[in-house]
């Protein structure tokens, strides 16, 4: 089904839901009703707040409607004869719609017939609501959602739904969904002990426990050693700054209600960074350099802040204060191509190793080119960065796909898409190129004929945000982390009390290795340490009684292997320090 | 001489430069001139501005006071009489004192006369100007003070001086403030190239540069490899919470005017976090505890906010940020003791391995019994906690003095004192019982009979914050760090470029073992190179020539000796990378 095909299905049946609804609330009042990205919703005025049980019951009126095979009629009138109309059937959200149309100057409309239902509507739709498989669309949810998007107007009830061309699809789609679930972040940060919240901190600023903490730290250390190779040096900025330096780097105008103010009583006036760029421009302009100190390379993982609207904070996913690892690359014009290449390296080591390089593919986000007001720069740069991005791709067999509006702030970038193990996709790494902030900061170095220029700005993201990212984490590997990541990577469990010092042996073992290990003490069954164990996703479990104990060897159970394998301590360390060193 | 007796030699030199000011400006009109910690200064309002040439002049004009041997006449009058006089001199300043004194009911003042000059002070004062050597007296510095240090009023100009028994101890006064020169850590921090600072970011708010985040990475790497060995578990909290968080805490209160307050135009409404316990506590309470969990230590290293007076933030030693090294233990009753001796032992090897421990003390800090309003919690508990530190002072042989008014919001604390290189005091580490946090914020666990009661919480610090621990570490080793703190720990000089593949081959091999290496190339002379490694501190230079390249061994100039030593380069790896894990 392509994708006009399905907007068009998803927007009908968005109708008929809207048909079941007037049924069963003659007094309802519609808001609007869109195809969106997973299926279609509409928003409605009742006369009482929907419960849960209504969806099924609506679905079956919906059926109903189907089943009488209606025509959807297509008729343009005036809006005059529009606004008559809907003054009778008292729709004043129709009503408020028509009003802004008659003010841009239409004087005609579209409305839609569907049994009962009239509705203002540009369409296009099927041709009767028979074309809808009956058993392929299901209601998921009821919400609440304002008027227009907008706090001040009144709250109404929007009904969310999926539809499909049969059957089979919709069980795949509920099947996926179902998983989905299981797997959410939300969900698996709290059974693993990952990270919470308090109400008295607030929702869109998640604490993180020691579990939690050790995967961030895991994180970070690998992927400064990796960029270290690279020739990446860590800084560290404040997360303070007057405004004037989001101004001159144009962040001030693009993040605009974003951007989150610092005052106090002693009249301080700074705003909370909400990127690192222009810090470590400062960085750069504290001494003077010349050519033979290029490319000079900077490294930070620290906080970013944005205002986000309070009712979209959430989980992970969107936060206040988002903790970048973010790099940026100082060079002259001529290392531009080297420095993007290796950036470009160090995503593919890193996104391979997670096994996620291959099924990817790469965008080269460049200008809307009809709203160049959106940009900062010469238009003559910019061209520029576009050739150098575009003949990476080729010289790295990288097919990156032309997305026209998607370019940075500065200059043009090369995004990186993955999917997740359940095929969503995500947008993590970037590479951008950027002649313009160097010359706002008057950014310069002594090139080999003794001139002072302006250097090249390379800005790259390997894993994003942390935060992010670990919502990547969780939910691709269902909170089963590799073993390097994994916050406990053995759980001892000693059969009995008996065996309790050969398993602090074992411990100690571990601990010297710099494993990191938890014991299970006998207070509740064998059995059920064991499920526990297996729950809390450990990569391994060693349990040990009397055998283990007199030959000093542990018997290991793998994460997610059926057969136990019995192996002298001292191996098992060795092997599991390898494994944890190899990031395998 | 004690410190009574010094006090009224500084303060008689404040009277003497006022006689000398007054025979060089007529119209000069007086505010106050107090003895202080170090010295002495006094607040003129003059018809011009003071220029450094000025001074001389003035100690000239103070010589002859001191030869002169006026008396310091003493005399008691009305508060009439006094306005009387003041009006006729014109003294303004002095006029508003009065107008003070009698509204807090004085009916007589007194007043000091030493020549033509007459103050209005309580005194004490020597009997006559003669008693002042005239060889140990010096004015040091002349800078703006707002009368009554309100920036409403006009501002000033103060004099600072200093004044000995003899010459000698001027003397070495002033030495020991040149050295104290060279050792500034501004000074040296540009220097040595750790941190800077941006206009368009703001004073207060320093930026470090990859050597300043080495050491403050390698601090906080070690300090977490020791706490880790004592059961610190590392979290990861928020820098944003809603203000209500530090209500309850009693940090809104007494931080006050010091919090930042953070909005947006999306009406958020959060303060920057001023401590890190409020955050804690709510990481402890996203899950129910038993006292089989207890001790639960957490640690963090994060910024904490505090908006100081604009004009008060200078360096390091005063900024808006402060990166914490913070830890908390929750534990229950019985193991309060326990936890704290841990605490004192991390202090000791922490503060023991950089040749700090045994020229220290320790202060027992207690409430301040006449004003129990500034802190929390109950009479009871203080006097538990109190009882607790003075016998852990005993049983540990700390000798803890104490001293009153020193505790904390929340308990009374055990503070360890240290001198740097130079004399000067530093107080740091802390170890504090708390509990009238956990009951504040209802945390709980289950203890052995079921039920539910309040942890204990102790706070300790060992480093404090990285920026006033730098301030410490550079000038007490005035730059020149341990070798496992250096930024870059060896300096590789080939004595020509014939001999650059061999210093190359040097580098890898000490890269290879994770040694952090420069290389110096031929573009200055070889005694330049070295003199620039020299001046840059760093512990290991070698100098590589065609000897070393056929023999594969190195040159080793250590630094601070004279003496060269030569070792195959394999034996020099293992050496130097045992010296850095050793933290000698």
């Amino acid at each position: 089904m392509n994708n006009k095909k399905q907007e068009i299905i998803k927007h009908s049946t968005a109708h008929i839901l809207a048909t079941a609804v007037l049924e069963m609330f003659p007094e309802a009042k519609f808001g609007t009703g869109p195809a969106t990205e997973e299926g279609f919703y509409y928003d409605f005025d009742l006369p009482r707040t929907l419960i849960p049980e209504d969806l099924p019951l609506l679905e079956e009126k919906m059926r109903a409607v189907i089943k009488a095979d209606h025509s959807f009629e297509k008729e343009e009138i005036s809006t005059e004869n529009a606004t008559k109309h809907f003054e009778k059937a008292n729709q004043t959200y129709k009503l408020e719609i028509i009003k802004d149309l008659q003010n841009e100057g239409n004087k005609n409309v579209t409305i839609y017939k569907t049994g009962n239902f009239v509705d203002l509507c540009s369409g296009p739709h099927i041709d009767s609501t028979g074309e809808i498989n009956s058993q392929s669309f299901k209601l998921t949810k009821i919400s609440g959602a304002y008027w227009r998007a907008n706090e001040k107007n009144k709250q109404m009830q929007r009904i969310y739904g999926v539809v499909f061309e049969n059957k089979k699809e919709l069980e795949e789609y509920l099947e996926n969904q179902e998983k989905a679930k299981e797997r959410d972040h939300r969900k698996l940060g709290k059974e693993l002990d990952l990270f919470c919240f308090s109400d008295l901190i607030g929702p869109g600023l998640p604490l993180f426990t020691p579990k939690g903490t050790i995967i961030k730290d895991e994180l970070q250390k690998h992927i400064e050693e990796v960029c270290r190779k690279y020739g990446f040096q860590k800084v560290s900025a404040p997360s303070l700054a007057k405004v004037e330096l989001f101004e001159i780097s144009g962040h001030a105008k693009k993040f605009g209600d974003e951007l989150f103010h610092v005052t106090s009583k002693k009249e301080h006036d700074f705003v909370l960074k909400p990127v690192q760029c222009p810090h470590h421009t400062q960085i750069y302009a504290s001494k003077t350099r010349s050519y033979r100190d290029l490319p000079i390379r900077y490294m930070e993982s620290d906080k970013q802040y944005r205002a986000e609207k309070t009712g979209e904070v959430g989980g992970l996913s969107r936060v206040y204060a988002i903790t970048v690892e973010d790099g940026h690359s100082f060079c002259t014009a001529n290392q531009v191509k080297d420095e993007i290449k290796n950036m470009i390296n160090i995503i593919k080591d890193f996104y391979g190793a997670l096994g996620l390089w291959g099924n990817h593919w790469v965008s080269l986000s460049v200008r809307d080119y009809a709203h160049p007001e959106k940009y900062i720069g010469d238009e003559k740069d910019w061209n520029q960065c576009e050739k150098i991005l575009e003949e990476i791709s080729d010289e790295m067999k990288l097919g990156a796909k032309r997305c026209e509006g998607e370019a940075a702030l500065y200059g043009p970038k090369l995004d990186f898409m993955f999917k997740d193990a359940l095929g969503k996709e995500i947008q993590i790494p970037t590479v951008q190129i950027d002649f313009a902030t160097p010359k706002r900061f008057n950014l310069e170095y002594t090139n080999e004929k003794g001139e002072k220029i302006p250097p090249v700005m390379v800005h790259r993201a390997i894993l994003g945000s942390y935060e992010r990212f670990l919502v990547l984490l969780i939910e691709h590997f269902a909170g089963a982390f590799p073993l390097w990541l994994s916050p406990v990577q053995v759980k001892i469990i000693p059969i009995s009390e008996k065996f309790e010092d050969y398993a602090k042996e074992v411990e100690q073992k571990l601990l010297e290795n710099n494993i990191r290990v938890e014991m299970s003490f006998e207070s509740e069954s064998l059995g059920k340490r064991i499920a526990e164990a297996e729950k809390q996703k450990i990569p391994y479990m060693l349990v040990v009684g009397e055998k283990e104990c007199e030959a000093k060897t542990v018997a290991i159970r793998k994460r997610g292997e059926k057969k136990q394998e019995v192996l002298p301590l001292e191996e098992f360390a060795e092997k599991i320090k390898k494994e944890i060193e190899g990031k395998k």
